[in-house]
């Protein structure tokens, strides 16, 4: 045809293709396509943050109710502002102050659409040429995803395993230096279901406002922690390093599909401010997509009507599947838990491949599993984007909330 | 204090003010300010698209009803696919191919956050080192700040006054060249309030095929027309040159706080496929947020169950204000309307500076007429983008939906 053999002088992004294709999404896609269709109902689904499918983990109706009294107003049909509107802004600073010494005002909080906006505004805030980013590994493959579209430079520092998934603090100085803006700390941990410590914090805050750089916290599990160790927000250490807090309603309320999240800014040295980072979110969002104004406007109802009881409930469920999850990998001899889950949806689980036939890494591990068991859990993530030496052990990120 | 002396590496982003200040929002932002808080009650907004406040125009129940249904159900508080939910996609299919000779199937439909996360998808997508955009001028500036925020050059074409707002073809070709990927057309017209005719869409196409790019369309205000031209979507001119259509929810029902909107693309020659456009969306949403999923799965019945008497109840309504309006600034000597609004929900109104005191240009008399009569209009905002030659016309864009 004459307008097919025309040039047309627009064309598709490659760098969107690999960006696209390092997501959980991504790596679930690959892995889900392995699947026998004829067996599609038996599907073990462990891949994806996502418990809202199954009985044991639906949402209150308080919040439920909260969405039909806000939407049935009326009232908020309207586009929101910007930052989101200010009752919701309100009632995150008081739900976040709770427990909390550095009390935080509403100006310190901007609704995002999920804790995946909140992550796309940090990433994109503190992204300029040269500079470069700390990272977890394992960790939430959206940030390299987000950083590499952002040509913002990844590095990683490591937890360890042997030490209850600790941050390798001595890692994380050597690789800074004067480029640095950040370092991202996910806690409770996604993917090691690790919580960690007011003294791990601290060493942590106290390395980074030597290295001059800002702590973006991820909470996106903020309170699911059913171990030994208290769950302690990062921005209690406000005073001694600027801290980002990066939430959502998604996961304690089991409600992922509302989006419903924020970044919260702890600055009572005003250094974000003087440093142009809180103009900078302001203005992103300025030009970002909102989450509905109806979900922003049910926010105080559904943050001051929840029941502890609901709460409890959850806790002492997740406890429960982490522990028969626990129990059952440490039956298996080719794999083995580092540290028994304490926090959040997930156990990270070490593979022993001399004892495993034909079995050349994770991925492998992940796509033989869907083919041959319809299970559906995740590869260690960081080895795939290639960032990982391959001589360290293969692990895999499972969730364990249908158990 | 020592913390504070200390050098961190971090700082804010310059870009971003730019790209925030110029959207419809920062403009807002400036003539709000300049609003006496002591009458702030009798404030009159005509600057925004949102008639959602004011009791004529009300959603309708249905509407409402599909939310509630989907929510209750809880069968959607889990994660969409990026793409968006099947039946959601179907559906939208099914409402745009209506009066639709090429037939569009759900997998040309993605679902964003409202129209703005489509203006996103598309701007991104397209955007590489080198390339440039044409752009409507007047337009939504929304699209000059998605491009400077990802380096796509921005190129104007006129839309002609006189020749009742349409394309400058000749301007079209004379700023056009070999790194031009895509031409925007708002239809309904945003800020001008005309409707394209079928004929001056069909020299558009040509046009754009002629010079080998695609075509953007923006039906934000789909079938929102109550002169004498008809609405035809651009997509009708798919086999002639690839179309991009941008579409929500959020006019039509009066919903712009819900975030629904989406990209869909008339590709029957497989052009933008084998470019690999098709593929970048898929990838962009990726790692985009999503609309709320109850709210997607609302989105058949939303589509299926509202009534004929709703939208023509809203056209007559849009109709008679635009009458009003109309007639109202014709009898102010100053000012004049190039032509009747037939669509959308604005006027574009000329000013005659010659016949005000003490007013410089279109900004001024925005800040000034928010000042001293609590009305707020817009300015037309090219100008301020300083793309715009100074020796040119000095127009307001003007919402006229509480008339």
């Amino acid at each position: 045809m004459e307008i097919e053999a025309k040039r047309w002088g627009f064309r598709g992004k490659q760098e969107l293709n690999a960006a696209s294709a390092s997501t959980v999404r991504g790596y679930l896609n690959q892995i889900i396509a392995r699947i026998n269709k004829d067996n599609s109902s038996s599907v073990i689904r462990l891949g994806h943050g996502d418990p809202s499918h199954f009985p044991s983990f639906k949402t209150t109706p308080a919040a439920e109710d909260a969405i039909v009294d806000a939407l049935r107003s009326a009232k908020h049909n309207c586009y929101a502002p910007s930052a989101g509107v200010l009752p919701a802004r309100r009632a995150i600073a008081d739900y976040l102050n709770r427990d909390l010494p550095c009390k935080l005002s509403p100006d310190d909080v901007y609704l995002t659409s999920g804790c995946t906006q909140a992550i796309e505004v940090a990433i994109n805030v503190l992204s300029r040429p040269g500079a470069n980013i700390l990272l977890p590994r394992p960790g939430f493959p959206y940030y390299e995803s987000c950083s590499a579209y952002n040509h913002l430079e990844v590095r990683h520092y490591d937890l360890l395993p042997e030490k209850g998934w600790e941050v390798d603090l001595d890692g994380v100085e050597s690789i800074a230096d004067e480029n640095t803006v950040a370092l991202v700390i996910i806690n409770p941990g996604n993917p090691c279901g690790n919580v960690f410590s007011y003294e791990q914090l601290h060493k942590v805050a106290e390395t980074a406002r030597k290295l001059g750089i800002l702590v973006i916290s991820d909470e996106a599990y903020d309170n699911l922690a059913f171990g030994s160790t208290r769950y302690v927000p990062m921005r209690v250490l406000g005073s001694t390093v600027p801290v980002l807090t990066l939430g959502s309603i998604s996961k304690r309320w089991i409600v992922p599909g509302w989006r419903l999240g924020w970044i919260v800014t702890s600055d009572p040295n005003g250094i974000l401010k003087k440093s142009g980072v809180i103009d900078s979110i302001a203005e992103f969002l300025n030009i970002s997509s909102d989450p509905a104004t109806f979900i922003q406007a049910a926010t105080p109802q559904i943050l001051e009507n929840t029941k502890e009881d609901f709460f409890s409930k959850i806790i002492s469920t997740l406890r429960e599947c982490a522990d028969i999850c626990y129990n059952r990998i440490e039956e298996i001899p080719s794999l083995t838990c580092p540290k028994k889950p304490e926090g959040s949806m997930f156990v990270m689980v070490k593979l022993n491949l001399s004892m495993l036939e034909d079995i050349n890494d994770d991925m492998d591990f992940c796509l033989k599993l869907a083919e041959e068991e319809s299970v559906i859990v995740l590869p260690e993530k960081q080895r795939i984007n290639g960032c990982r030496d391959s001589s360290e052990i293969e692990e895999l990120a499972s969730h364990y909330f249908c158990y």
